[in-house]
């Protein structure tokens, strides 16, 4: 599909949604970036998700989101249960100006839902010359070290920062071993996850996507995993007022209530300290990717490297939506 | 020995080479604690080295450490290759009194040394009931995700936060499989490494401490391990002024020059948005506490809980010492 009429199509799924225009195509611009970055596990096949949960009074169409101002650099947001892109939007925004004023700006938002991806968020800080970290917690997906029940979300760690080329360095990695929107999109296309990535309902290994939604996904390395999501979840829900702790509900599977998720986000100036930013990490990348490299290895690719190859060949042609999902798509 | 001999005979030392008595005491404190928790990879069996710094003089005794505000939260400070303990004691205490004031602060240290544990800084600032993010680089240890080369440090993350009790939270890891530390110290006492922790110089995955000395460690996670370890990079190295990828100076190996680490400090209040913090924390840990374990485990601890136990433990008793490690003790 081609991105233009891509976008005329889902803003007009979101208005008839009850959004307004301007919320619309913030979702929008969301939604195909990932599609763009090749992250479609966040794109089109979470639109349905969203539509159902607007029909379902758990997405507030009409937020009454309120901005606190706690200090100059200081904000807190609640999102009135939006849908996630608005106020993560609203959020970015103002901690971007807020960090452009006063160096530095830390803003937590609640009552928010999921908000796509963390990077799509830092990207807009890092165009602003500025670094951000953002955080988010997300309903149970991966077992805390020593638990055999999911608790803590896949809850990831994003940190951005402007380079000296137009390719920023943009880390965004959940804190399990495989990301839950790739097995959500194997299970909806019916294809296999990697062995070691998941257990099933029983704590058995498994690599049928389905049975590993019922499951537990690993951590990433043992109790260091275990412990950056368990951090993740007290800066973006215990500390934010959100819930935590396996409280977020599932935006697929429950339908009870509002996820409350939250999202905490610290942007600041790169040239803080010292000044030649630019130029000390352009040097910085540079060694790196002078390394003598392993078998197989033609380039060291910084985090968002890839990402960016991708966007610009994608932005080239049209967007690749599956059978499966272009037919909920159509429906909506 | 008895923790207030060993700290006697800690402050003599330092102050036999050529440091004030209040820097002496914050080293001598800093030190203990890393006994008193159970890292002793980052206790005395380093004394001999910073020693030997100061002797060769890329450890300044004497440093002019300078503190830069940049505004009421923000703070650089230049260490003036100082050794590690007494700049990053100086930013802490700086970082507390400036959060407590404003709700938030962001410190950087440039030119400094090795500063122990991350995670006795976090303490500091918990126990003002403060929450508290500390980064800090290192000399190379990890590979780059695709290098076979070490570049990054082990780079710890830590982040540290209030609880409803005495146990504070404290989250701190190195992004290595294995801390540098530990291999030091088998190496040392002549003790073998797990399997699978690092490669010999070749590139050949060894057990034998000396040879992963000069070889490389392997980071957690594959590429996630390994851009955690580079956003530190930036954080504590680049953003900071001091050196970075692969240029900081291994403190053992090379008396060429000062380390030249760097440290980023953000310390903030836990309820800066929506209050009860403490409440929400207890409640966190008690549903994670509540879990259904894997079998052979009667617990799941939170981060720090361990290092309490030690502490309290051995606090109780006297701090053992390695022969080898006792001999160098008595020589200095």
């Amino acid at each position: 599909m081609k991105i233009n009429k891509l976008k005329k199509d889902l803003i007009k799924i979101f208005v008839k949604y009850k959004l307004s225009k301007a919320h619309a195509k913030i979702c929008s611009d969301a939604i195909i970036n990932a599609e763009l970055v090749g992250a479609s596990s966040h794109g089109i096949s979470r639109v349905k998700m969203y539509c159902d949960r607007i029909k379902k009074r758990v997405i507030n169409p009409k937020p009454k989101i309120k901005l606190k101002k706690i200090s100059h650099s200081i904000f807190h947001v609640d999102a009135d249960n939006s849908i996630g892109f608005v106020a993560a939007d609203i959020a970015i925004k103002r901690a971007i100006k807020s960090a452009k004023k006063t160096g530095f700006s830390l803003i937590g938002v609640k009552n928010s839902g999921h908000f796509g991806l963390s990077g799509y968020y830092a990207e807009q800080a890092i165009k602003k010359n500025l670094i951000a970290l953002c955080f988010t917690n997300a309903p149970p997906a991966i077992a805390p070290f020593g638990s055999r029940k999911a608790l803590f979300g896949t809850n990831p760690i994003c940190f951005g920062a402007p380079t000296s080329s137009r390719v920023p360095f943009i880390f965004d990695a959940s804190m399990s071993i495989i990301n839950r929107g790739k097995i959500r999109l194997a299970a909806k296309t019916k294809t296999k996850i990697p062995k070691g990535t998941a257990l099933d309902k029983k704590g058995q290994p498994t690599t049928n996507a389905s049975k590993a939604l019922k499951g537990v996904q690993l951590p990433i390395a043992g109790f260091r995993g275990s412990g950056l999501a368990w951090m993740v979840d007290i800066l973006s829900g215990v500390l934010t007022g959100s819930d935590h702790s396996g409280k977020v509900k599932d935006p697929f599977d429950d339908f009870s209530g509002p996820q409350n998720v939250g999202h905490l986000f610290m942007v600041f100036k790169p040239n803080l300290f010292v000044g030649n930013f630019r130029q000390r990490i352009k040097e910085n990348i540079k060694r790196v990717k002078n390394l003598p490299k392993i078998r197989g290895t033609s380039d060291i690719l910084y985090p968002g490297q890839n990402k960016y190859k991708r966007y610009k060949k994608n932005m080239k042609g049209t967007i690749k939506i599956p059978h499966a999902i272009l037919k909920d798509f159509e429906n909506l």
